[in-house]
């Protein structure tokens, strides 16, 4: 039985207590935050505080709250003898300085309140400053997912860029898609099978050979004709950018 | 009984043959094409031609071919009695010029080869030139689809553009995810659920709620280190774009 104290109530906190509680081999200890409301969502199973003072004795502690406060919260964990791990994908294992005994446990998805995730099917990057620790830390990653990496704080600033452009900048993408919609009294929903078909193609191509389109046929006329129907200036230039990487990609590797 | 014949052999051909096979209200009488290849996969339980001056006589004809063949093949089936087709985003109706009984039959999805999609959660966008073919599209979309619009070619230019943003533009985003991770000896596969996750979290968010990232939140030093970390020039630009689009998006709607 590994003991834990999860550090935040945001989205990542409730994924990993909810992941955590139907394991049978984890024992959650205590959830602190500083929102009441949010802790009273945990109160019924788990003891919580409110008091980063008064923070138990455990085997491991999960800190998962924003990015900028994750050194903030480390340091009032600066003397405890378990193990102290952030969630981030963009922190580095030094971000805890104060900790001897500390950890990178990062789930690489996106959570959402309310919306269940397969657990299973979700990568987990772990890293630790002791290799005993990184032992516990995959121990503890394999009761909830079947997806577990070792991965460097240089190597994950990388996957959290990655994630920018596949996760972030896609989204802004679908934002503008429904924009587009909207202008035109089109229901978005009409795109919503061709989005998810976009995404679950990369499991059987490569997004190299998915590409289609305009850009990768080289037609202009289409191209042109999209530039004209565009009326925002920041779509029109973002229609170029992508329009212009793509030919480039495809004239390369001809 | 709805008689039909197929003109094209690539993939919305096979995909709408298959579709209609499985229907016992469609009477698919001949496919025609070029390849000689190709249409052996339909001769098994089908008539097939590589002849344009010998097509049958049907209620419907489908011209599933690339974009810029539409015109021609339609000139073949000037004098034919049935209601000409095409299943085309961008083509308009007028593109079936010489046709009196001409509509369009568009199935809003990205097609693979070999990979199995659930016709009847796909969108397909009807027009004809006359009320009547009219009802007689929506009754064959019916018999593979629940979803079945009527769009004109004005506004279905604009589905195509918002599609080019959500579909081919997306698929570049995961490219440049992918050779940021090759570059990086990390497996592009660690970033496929997240993909899948973002594209499915539509049903639930709109897009404008869902963002999330270093731009969203007005994270400059993210930005920044992101920024030194791409090598690629135009992946930079696209960075620089997308996230100062996105900001915008924000600062404006605060």
């Amino acid at each position: 039985m590994i003991s834990i104290v999860i550090l935040g109530t945001g989205n990542v906190a409730k994924h990993l207590y909810d992941a955590f509680s139907a394991t049978n081999q984890v024992k959650i200890l205590q959830v602190v935050g500083r929102s009441k409301e949010k802790l009273a969502v945990y109160s019924k199973l788990s003891e919580v505080s409110m008091d980063y003072g008064n923070i138990k004795e455990a085997d491991v502690y999960l800190i998962a709250v924003s990015d900028d406060a994750v050194n903030e919260v480390s340091q009032k964990l600066a003397d405890k003898k378990g193990l102290v791990v952030h969630t981030s994908g963009s922190c580095s294992l030094d971000d805890l300085s104060p900790i001897q005994r500390k950890g990178v446990f990062y789930p690489l998805q996106s959570f959402t309140k309310n919306k269940k995730v397969d657990f299973k099917e979700i990568p987990i990057c772990v890293e630790a400053a002791q290799k005993d620790d990184e032992i516990v830390l995959k121990q503890l990653a394999h009761l909830i997912s079947e997806k577990v990496f070792n991965i460097s704080s240089e190597q994950r600033k990388t996957i959290h860029l990655a994630a920018v452009f596949v996760n972030n900048f896609t989204n802004h993408l679908y934002q503008i898609g429904s924009e587009i919609c909207d202008e035109n009294k089109i229901p978005f929903e009409l795109l919503h099978p061709l989005i998810k078909e976009t995404a679950n193609k990369i499991s059987v191509l490569n997004p190299h050979e998915a590409q289609t389109g305009p850009a990768r046929r080289g037609d202009k006329i289409t191209i042109n004709n999209h530039l004209r129907l565009l009326e925002n200036k920041t779509h029109k230039e973002i229609y170029s950018l992508l329009s212009n990487s793509i030919k480039k990609d495809y004239e390369q590797k001809l």
